[in-house]
């Protein structure tokens, strides 16, 4: 049984205002949960149905039986029938943009692109993403759903880009409809992937300090691919 | 200004069951709509903001003058200062499975990830899907959003697979975990690309009918990857 005031607490977590202030965020369903868990941020409230008690309910400070309606009302999911989980947020940390591939977003702003790129990162090895302050956030459950557990090992920094990317000793490649065949490139072995918004595409300011162009070579009648689709296009390049 | 009645229509058509009954759906957004009437679709309807006028009152039988408010009122999107289109279903097309290569989705639900899936396609020049009946309704308005215009270029046609698939007589390429890597398998020039549910993937009896299994190699945490993502690879595999 919730009360009203852990009930009134959890909900107010989809809001990047109060996720801020109570340095918390939620994950729901099984496999969230499970790789939250299995990492190393902080637990601070579990809420389980019966039917998952067992796999769940273990070591953790406080944890709370519910139904499956309440795990509705207070998360995200239109059906909730497992678990959710509130964890405190982990401090974004810097990180060497010199070494391995990294990816860089230029305000991805849509919290479902935002997620699917972190999976996809995890999927290719790349542990670290800088994102422009104007991403959107991590803590969104939307991104963290969309990521499937794949936020519990990716690390992303929030940072103005342009400063940052100026220092930059590696290449840094981007995609623009004037780039290179990436078929034909010959891909570096350390870079910054950048990606941009998913309507204006990267600033001219950022495309500025790009030192390889490269297109994703279309066949078909779109005009353009979507920013997680055209990330993952990309990174299997590099990767192959 | 728009009267109850029509306004009522309009809502009515997020919902499949008044799509069926109908036959019509609706498109919103400018790039959508363009492409809307630079295709073979008929529009019944056209509701457009005093700024759009000009680009899109034209040739159009019904045509509104409307507020932004009233748009976000019957459609979907959270904001749209501009245009809003009710089109005619068009009638899902039979086509040539043993011809080129062609995309078979087995219930992918997300509409989202069907639109996404529709416009990768497109880039591609894929100009076929054949879908499930389980898979999201291409009337749906999410999927036509997030197709950004290429339902227009895509036919995406509903049938049972299982029947169709064991007279195919062109391999049948599908993505499993025991695959071989993609990167390595010399893919065929005609062929059926399977993508499963998202979820539980291909279901059996569909990959018993599998020619060719590959694999997308991973490198690093993730379990799976969205199918979307997933189907821009394959795919990329094979056209570059």
């Amino acid at each position: 049984m919730l009360s009203k005031r852990i009930s009134r607490y959890i909900k107010s977590l989809q809001l990047k205002k109060y996720r801020k202030q109570e340095g918390s965020f939620i994950v729901e369903g099984v496999k969230g949960v499970t790789e939250l868990m299995n990492s190393d941020y902080e637990i601070e409230l579990l809420l389980y149905t019966p039917e998952y008690q067992n796999e769940f309910n273990s070591g953790i400070a406080e944890a709370i039986e519910v139904t499956s309606k309440e795990l509705e009302q207070v998360g995200t999911f239109k059906s909730n029938a497992s678990v959710l989980a509130v964890a405190k947020c982990r401090q974004n940390l810097p990180f060497d943009l010199n070494q391995g591939i990294n990816l860089v977003l230029e305000d991805v702003r849509d919290p479902g692109n935002l997620g699917t790129i972190i999976r996809v990162a995890d999927w290719y090895g790349i542990s670290n993403i800088l994102c422009s302050l104007e991403c959107a956030d991590l803590y969104n459950p939307k991104v963290i759903n969309s990521t499937m557990g794949s936020f519990t090992r990716v690390n992303v920094w929030y940072h103005e880009l342009q400063e940052l990317l100026k220092l930059a000793k590696v290449p840094v490649v981007g995609t623009t409809l004037h780039g290179t065949n990436i078929y034909n490139v010959d891909l570096p072995q350390d870079a910054l992937i950048v990606m941009g918004n998913e309507s204006h595409g990267v600033s001219k300011e950022i495309e500025e300090l790009f030192t390889h162009n490269v297109l994703i070579p279309g066949r078909g009648g779109a005009e353009s691919l979507n920013v997680a689709i055209a990330t993952a296009i990309v990174l299997d390049n590099f990767f192959r």
